[in-house]
């Protein structure tokens, strides 16, 4: 393999657009016509944005009037968790940093040592004070990929009259989201997660719910849910990508195959390794490693030496160096949490990307004084 | 001229983007690399976004650091008024619908028949309360083109202690914006008025200014200033941009030609024509004339028929009809303000574009009653 190649094995982080998803956006970003015109231009412009509006409601079983188009997952969880009304709020110890920061005095829910919420603990704080809340659960870890039972945590929120929000921004493309099958009222979507475009998203609102209000003011655009100018190119990207990604079964199942691969590999070459949260529910793409006492920092440096890329918690958390948040909520050992790096594959992954990972993994490994089988060895 | 070409004459709604925009966003869509990832593509993504950061800066005379990415001007403007901490708010009475709903409660600065702000008045208000305020003044109106006297307005204020914010979304690319010779405090801009991508603007806040509470919450981006994975592609596209525009001189100076033309022949082939602040300073693309009598949605609705775009109004007004705000708020004559419509040119515009106006324009107004002079009677 060539050493001027990269493997890019940080998904989770951003896939780069697909080829088809970005030939789309060029097309309509050369085109004149702002979808609030209401002549013929914008009118062209007002149907292909509802096209994709489609194609999201489409994927995710859902009502094109229920999808608000929003700048990205972030402002999604921002406009539900601040926008819907409820002033209690309960959110489970492991959601994004949009979700903890936009509820700072939330409840949280706790999770146990595969990071899955604790059903009955929700049950005992829901039923501890009757106000009306709002809770707030991810569909999958963006660390972990662990999936979380949220249709389970919408029967028992619900049961309490509380509303429900589910994160789904990591779990779209790569493993079914049904807003109807969930059971919830609110639905958080990316579609850079999904080989679309970064800076838009959507938040998928329940015909059940009849207020929401809007964080972004000014023009009556998204049914008056978020004001601003339609990024019409990211939409268009976005329909592109969910629609790419309703018939990719097969590739997802690539994915899964090259994930247990490696950490069947990482298992049986470095035998004091840890895959965290493996035999837990998780997307088939994501893996979290640990090699323990060796600070996640330095393995993700080290693999960027080798034109490997991966990352140490969610990139959201730019400058910040230090222990993952979600999986000390996990209860891990600090040396695991604070070792652990987080792999995740694409589209776009092949397994020549899986064989320089864990080339380079090795290696490291082996300079820090982990025993270190031979390929063959372990096979 | 052929029946199917497009007069798009609607370019303060938005521009078409240009080539180069559109091929810059394409390089990058394609790439694998979260800004804020600290792994090589991460750091090649972060060098581009920084560089896109760079060139806004560097078009608004500001240092990269002061600008914030945001979704766009409805975004900045957001930001700006909800972020400052100044409870109290004055806004000029012809604003974007996004400063006046972003501020509900901010009390109205008057503006006189051409729709430039009352500078007596803004003192008077001023010295009524001492309380710490934000003032709110467009740089150029999106209805009509008026410029405001934005360095004098910045005066006032700060002699009152008062911050002072500026919405150049419209501004952008057609005249000098600067943040230092506005002196102002926060300043808007948007990429897609200026042949840019939707979805992408900036708050550009100057040094001045020590604090800015966030609107989206949650990741670290944008010196904590707006959370959320950066739109990459949509920086890049924006940088491109204002680049282009910087040498644009010439083909300003082109769209006022253009722009001149259409007034002048306007003026002298439908005598009952009005064009509406026509002798106040204002951009020179954008021309405001009004049919008194005959509702701007029949001009719009005609034209559309004709294949040409223009539009009443803004076009953040998504469904609403009605008679202009702005142009309300100028105290014009309601015969005059229920009829006018706005035809603003781009660097896309040629005069083929103003000649299918003029003819559908000058038809409409023959079968509405108009004396309508012939082209060679009026030259």
């Amino acid at each position: 393999m060539s050493l001027s190649r990269l493997a890019y094995l940080d998904c989770n982080a951003g896939a780069p657009a697909r080829p088809e998803v970005v030939a789309a956006m060029a097309e309509v970003l050369a085109e004149a016509g702002n979808p609030s015109s209401v002549h013929g231009p914008g009118r062209r412009a007002r149907a292909r944005l509802e096209e994709a509006r489609g194609a999201v409601a489409l994927a995710v079983g859902a009502r094109a009037e229920d999808v608000v188009f929003t700048s990205g997952g972030t402002e999604a969880n921002n406009l539900a968790l601040r926008g819907c009304g409820r002033r209690r709020l309960l959110v489970s110890a492991v959601e994004h940093p949009s979700v903890r920061e936009a509820a700072p005095d939330a409840e949280i829910i706790p999770v146990d040592g595969d990071g899955v919420v604790d059903l009955a603990a929700l049950e005992r704080l829901l039923a501890a004070d009757g106000s009306p809340a709002l809770v707030s659960v991810m569909l999958a870890n963006n660390e972990t990929g662990g999936i979380q039972p949220v249709a389970e945590v919408a029967r028992i929120a619900h049961s309490f009259g509380a509303l429900v929000h589910c994160d789904a921004a990591q779990a779209l493309g790569k493993m079914s989201v049904s807003l109807s099958g969930l059971c919830v009222d609110f639905l958080t979507l990316s579609a850079h997660k999904l080989a679309g475009p970064a800076g838009i998203g959507a938040l998928v609102v329940s015909e059940t719910v009849t207020n929401l209000a809007p964080i972004l003011r000014g023009g009556g655009q998204e049914r008056r849910r978020r004001a601003g100018s339609e990024n019409l190119a990211g939409a268009v990207g976005f329909g592109v990508a969910v629609r790419l990604a309703a018939g990719n079964g097969a590739e997802v199942g690539r994915m899964k195959e090259l994930r247990d691969r490696l950490e069947t590999a990482v298992l049986a070459r470095v035998p004091g390794a840890v895959v965290v949260a493996g035999r837990a529910p998780r997307l088939d793409n994501t893996s979290c490693v640990a090699l323990p006492g060796v600070p996640s920092q330095v393995q993700v440096m080290a693999l960027d030496l080798a034109n490997v890329a991966v990352s140490a918690g969610s990139a959201c958390s730019s400058g910040k160096v230090g222990e993952s948040a979600v999986l000390r909520a996990m209860g891990l050992d600090k040396a695991v949490s604070g070792s652990a790096i987080r792999v995740s594959l694409g589209w776009c992954s092949v397994a020549e990307d899986v064989e320089m990972f864990l080339s380079a993994w090795c290696d490291l490994a082996r300079r820090k004084g982990f025993e270190v089988r031979d390929a063959a060895e372990a096979a």
